[in-house]
């Protein structure tokens, strides 16, 4: 299936991702994963939640920490253009028949929520609570000094439905994979803000959450990350990297928290505000495009991923294998 | 005057700025500097014309060179979503008694070229050929290894009036320094991409080009420039840096060419893709707003800028003083 | 085997490793790989020989290519105090019953070769033709922008002997590894110019030359010399890397030349002038040894490596396996 | 006078700069500086007293701060090979009619204090108390990240004779500057350790220090101090730079203490172990040899520095004026 033209008149305007919630089971044991390893910045907390922000956020929150037993992801959160944009999009995903309630969170405007075709629970809002800048408060900087969150990475049982359906929602595509035999996507790379991605979808059981990513501007914070959790404890949390994708061209880290929980420190990726982008294609036999440097990822990087919560994943009908490492 | 509330509703969709055509005296100097020096690449030349593209662009053009007997700014080119959009353009300008005439470009789709309130010749265009991706050629990397135009700057006689009418055309001010005095504001910075500007005004004899900036992601890809130009005949061509600005938080080195225009390296803005993002004001006063680290800048760089085609420059008359080296 | 106490009065002043004669069977193709990847600098070539330095040495050469049928590594080279030094050494070469003979090198001042006992070919002199500085014409500065020749690295079959003999010379060891069970030494690294080493062994069949190491400033020549092999087709001749040795704490990178010699990109070590330095103690069974961050290093570097001109390689009684990529 | 050629054969073997102490007038506020701020580790301190070492030091101190009624450098200590080399130091010292003393100094053995002729007052030793490595320990890393001591440069009334009497202690000579018309040295750069200076001399009044200098690995360590000084209160202490020296290749930032002792940031220099280094020579009238990127320094630079205990600083007979900043 060719990937859709893209949608440049979606019937709302998703600005960009917001946030996540993550279920964990420890919350200090997190907080030392995401804050004082991290660096990222607390805003508010009490002993069943913690919210984080990165260095140059002025939204309240781009990480949410939920105590409890089992761990999970809750809702990927988007922010959308105005509550007019808001009404839309209730709109459209009622008309659709997907599940949609208005919700309470904290330091948000009124938020609903609705999932998408495969169960993966969606939360968007249009105004959170905006917090004085502290990008240029250089004391603060710490661990791999994250500046902003850059994207969701969720594993689907069937990317070219994904990808239709964000499509719809005006993501536009920027980078894919396919599989030569099937024709069908392996993966696809989808935006609204302007860079590679919000979004990115991987072939694999699903719905999950493969990871979260936080971007910083060069290689040499991503160093820096390595070597303080090498030498604080957290070198078993080092899951793939530091290397080049081929595709996006970035620089990547993959960590995982205590919980299992997959991170990306991500950076040098490119711009991509023209709508007549050209997708770039990659094929899944190049291993290059998992690496442009040539080593296979870890099997792990391909099976492991974050439940949603209420969302029951079911396999994928693409039997392609990546080249993961042997 | 305060600065006007965001235009969140334009009349017609400016994607980003596109490129700039500058007048040049020597082409196989400018050559040097452009191509052998900072490392843009040649899309097309013949004895008159030299265009370039940056690392990441697939737009055929960012800068055009174009022989000449004297040095000049000729139009700040920006890029519209689509046709329609191009159309209600063309309509407002000339609504609004700005002149407007439609202009053949190379490798553009029709293109329109009016002027702004001061005089700055401005061009839109809705289409530009297309290239093939080279940011991951890194054999062609070279010099500053610059991936992207990123923003003009521009000396306004009234910046008040300036930012009143891009605010009109939907730039939102990221930043701002007002003087304390008369509460006029001293410079400010407008974008539509999603960066801190795709268009800044600053005081003085006007309209003039102040610079021409290229993204980079490193502060050592300006350190390698200075290193190079140092070490190659254009010690001279330094004119201001490198240093942090307070205001936009980037890295940065300017430079002049070799007949005088002025080229900002630059690296470390933020997004800002928000339409809820507050502007930040800074005192005139504050050294630390053009600098972070504290040093003056150079006279040169309040005072020389390159004139536009056809547009008069008049004296400011907000005589407030920056503060420059001694 | 305890390591021995440093030899703070050696029979003479060996003052840094050298050079490499590296025995290569496609000259064209070992200059693509070390000249125009790389970015070491010609100094000399003809049909049979190419000379090379690094950007900041004055020394003719630290590497010469010559053109042979089977790949090899000849001389590992070494640079003493002054002539009487080398009268000296040769006189103790000579006096343990090494065999010892005068050689013409061009470029060098009288040279002398022997052998360590086991079997490794060393050649010695005192004086090598000059040439000026230029470590600032930043415009030769390409590839991996290499600053000098760091260090040899030598598989052995016996640790405890090779570092017993350096010992004599006056090597001093920084770092070594342990078999906890045997005693016996895993690894060791010795140096003489004040860095971690100018000479390595590790554990295996030998004598082979395991690596020969250049020396970079910032993790970021590293990832440039990456992105630049992985698309000029180079991808393959990636071994290893980037990482962090847990020893030396050296950020590295291992690569192979079209013959296969190994040569690893380093940054990060530190200086060790003091005769009072302790060495570190790493235990074999500690993967953070091999890389901080705790990636295993694949097979191949443990277990291949140039074999050098008339030494019969044999292999090591000590059986420990290292800890190697699954 | 021409610089004199190298004494190869010194009459004791002095290995590198060790430290120095400064006596500062708010332990407090210098202690914010060196400690919050440049991020050297404190080994030991109390009410009088603080012990500094930098990340990869094994030594105990590298900088002494003592409380005092007013700002003063005591003496540059220096570690010699042995305690042989330090009865032949002090032989030699006492024979050329030198006052010398033997000294009680924590943490070290025996230590001889003496003056050079200028006056400045130096200390020897052999032994210094010896502290685990925290090189790796990265959670300690902040500030500059100071990874060692590198240089001692001070003011001098005469720097050929100063030149001449380093000469006979064996430290050796890597750039200089020349008078050309007097055919005098403006400044010179002379080392024990293997890089381009322990010691550099500057023509001015004097002896006074001119600045203490500390090494790090790459320019964006220095970048990020910058960064830090200038958002927490420190950004009048930023004196000069960052920028490039000509002389000695060094990205360079000077800095100020609160009682007005300079300290340089300093990366990028050369390994300079050969004895047949050939001193590279600048003019005094060249601006690259003080910044190779063309900006002067500042007035200050040129004519502040700290004054040493019990010695009285004579004006320079050598008048050649200096580029400063206008």
């Amino acid at each position: 299936m060719p990937i859709p033209a893209p949608n440049l008149t979606p019937a709302f305007n998703i600005l960009r991702l917001s946030h996540v919630e993550l279920i964990v089971t420890d919350l200090a044991k997190s907080r030392a994963f995401y804050v004082d390893t991290l660096g990222l910045q607390v805003t508010d907390e009490d002993s069943q939640t913690i919210y984080l922000r990165a260095m140059e956020e002025r939204g309240h929150h781009c990480l949410v920490l939920k105590k409890g037993d089992t761990p999970q992801a809750r809702d990927l959160s988007f922010k959308l253009f105005d509550e007019e944009h808001l009404e839309r999009a209730e709109h459209f995903f009622r008309e659709k028949g997907h599940p949609t309630e208005w919700v309470e969170r904290p330091y948000q405007s009124r938020t609903f929520r609705t999932r998408d075709p495969h169960g993966i629970p969606l939360e968007f809002h249009a105004r959170m609570d905006r917090l004085p800048p502290i990008h240029q408060q250089y004391k603060l900087y710490n661990g791999v000094k994250p500046l902003r969150i850059d994207h969701f990475n969720c594993f689907t049982p069937d990317v070219d439905a994904s990808v239709a359906f964000y499509n719809q929602l005006g993501f536009r595509v920027t980078e894919y994979t396919e599989d030569e035999e099937s024709k069908r996507l392996w993966a696809a790379w989808m935006h609204r803000k302007g860079g590679v991605h919000d979004m990115a979808f991987t072939n694999g059981t699903g719905p999950r959450l493969h990871h979260t990513a936080f971007w910083v501007p060069t290689p040499l914070n991503i160093i820096d990350l390595l070597d303080l959790m090498a030498t604080t404890g957290w070198v078993k949390n080092i899951e793939r990297g530091p290397g080049r994708h081929g595709i996006s061209n970035a620089f990547f880290l993959y960590i995982r928290d205590p919980d299992g929980h997959r991170t990306e420190i991500y950076c040098s990726d490119y711009q991509t505000v023209d709508p007549d982008l050209e997708p770039i294609k990659w094929d899944l036999k190049d291993p290059q495009r998992q690496t442009l440097w040539g080593a296979p990822a870890p099997r792990s990087w391909f099976e492991e991923g974050s439940l949603f919560e209420g969302a029951e994943p079911i396999a994928s009908t693409l039997a392609a294998t990546p080249i993961v490492a042997p």
